[in-house]
């Protein structure tokens, strides 16, 4: 089911595929990889890249390398700081762990290229991110896989402030006018009230009850706002667990597929 | 005397300074930083920092980070490459060039903060550059130096090439609509047949004889290209050597001054 209005741009309609933040490292651990889930995921995208002619774009999270650093300096994706420490150390872990990401991928046989959001975005001061998709797209143009993660990028008033892999994620899908988007969350799916995986969201009230209120916008935290911002998008969408990827990849959709009526 | 046309950049018009290449490396030992050099452009950035309230974008060269690497994999501005192991290579080194000249920066109190081109750029079919100054101009609004540098970035149809430093200062100079350009080079300025230096260049036809042909037109090489880079640019400019980093910070014109006519 290909995007509508997005269907002008030149380059080919990419996957976009999120490694979740809490599935390739270990959040308890400071800075440190889960190098089990990290080797699995990698697998599975190598696998599927021999396979398929088709481009893709991986997006990872911050998990214990970002949100740490992030909650020490006190910056998320509206506070921000002008101190130099703050992005030095936040955007350093990040590139640490990115550069992880990338080396696995390249060593699998993936053409795994670093993309880092700080040298590409900016906020306004309402808060309206501008996020460039000139290297990206250019990249996938020439069978190159972009890996980008969530960043500090600066925010027009308030120095540096968090942008988080799913707003990565939801903007890209949108100006790349990707065909498929995918989470890769450390559960099967969203989950209602009795921990099931639900198959299909196609509306945010629906499922209000189960995900929270509609006040919680941090699209850097709950289920609720990754799901607000994915009925958004004109691509349809699945949250899976770590077991799916394969299958995400390989065409099918996994967990819970999110597409807006 | 302030640009005409690029006055309606919301963006305070910044100064951008270039450290060549051969400058901040011994260009004849592979990735090694020239520390006295590099020690004494820094010291002279930050002294001018404390000084200045006005805004200042930094872009270094290659020297034997880039250049080595560029040449081992035949890779240049025009000449590129599908191989990620080239990606890899010139890409990291730059990087890591990039690191230490950000840091240094910032020990010296200079709020650096690095800007990668391979993120924010790509040439299109017929070589045409696109850079995205997003992220730059977001950080000079909030104070930051932005620190960017050669790079290789997507170029459609050949893979990856390489962006010289070069062509990042024209390309910014004008999206920014920078007020001031230096370079510093290891040469006084633009020399004539005596090696003295000349003043002003105002056309590129009264420098043939010394510079050479018109056809070198590699800006990552020779003085020709840049000057001929530098006179097509609304932002006058300076050509000079590492004893006038101060001197052009302070508001001097040092060296060649290159402005057309």
């Amino acid at each position: 089911m290909p995007a509508d209005s997005t269907a002008q741009t030149p380059t080919a309609t990419p996957t976009i595929l999120k490694l979740g933040g809490s599935v390739i490292t270990d959040k308890d651990s400071p800075e440190t990889v889960n190098d089990a889930a990290l080797d699995r995921a990698v697998d599975a995208i190598a696998d599927a890249s021999d396979q398929s002619g088709s481009s893709l774009v991986i997006v990872h999270g911050g998990g214990s390398f970002g949100h740490i650093h992030a909650a020490e300096y006190g910056v998320s994706t509206t506070e921000g700081s002008h101190d130099l420490e703050a992005v030095t150390t936040i955007h350093g872990a990040m590139k640490q762990l990115n550069r992880v990401v990338v080396d696995r991928l390249g060593s699998a046989g993936v053409p795994a290229v670093p993309v880092h959001p700080l040298s590409a975005a900016s906020r306004d001061a309402a808060g309206e991110l501008s996020l460039s998709a000139t290297a990206v797209s250019g990249l996938l143009d020439e069978g190159f896989v972009p890996v980008l993660h969530g960043d500090v990028i600066a925010h027009a008033g308030k120095g540096v402030s968090v942008l988080s892999g799913d707003e990565v994620v939801t903007t890209l899908a949108t100006s790349l006018g990707a065909s498929r988007v995918g989470l890769c969350s450390t559960v099967p799916g969203v989950l209602d009230d009795d921990d099931e995986v639900i198959e299909t969201i196609r509306d945010f009230e629906s499922v209000t009850s189960v995900l929270g209120a509609s006040e919680s916008t941090d699209v850097s935290g709950g289920m609720a706002g990754k799901v607000r911002e994915l009925l958004a998008l004109a691509t349809p969408a699945c949250v899976f667990g770590p077991d799916d990827v394969s299958d995400f990849l390989a065409g099918g959709e996994p967990g819970t597929r999110i597409e807006r009526r």
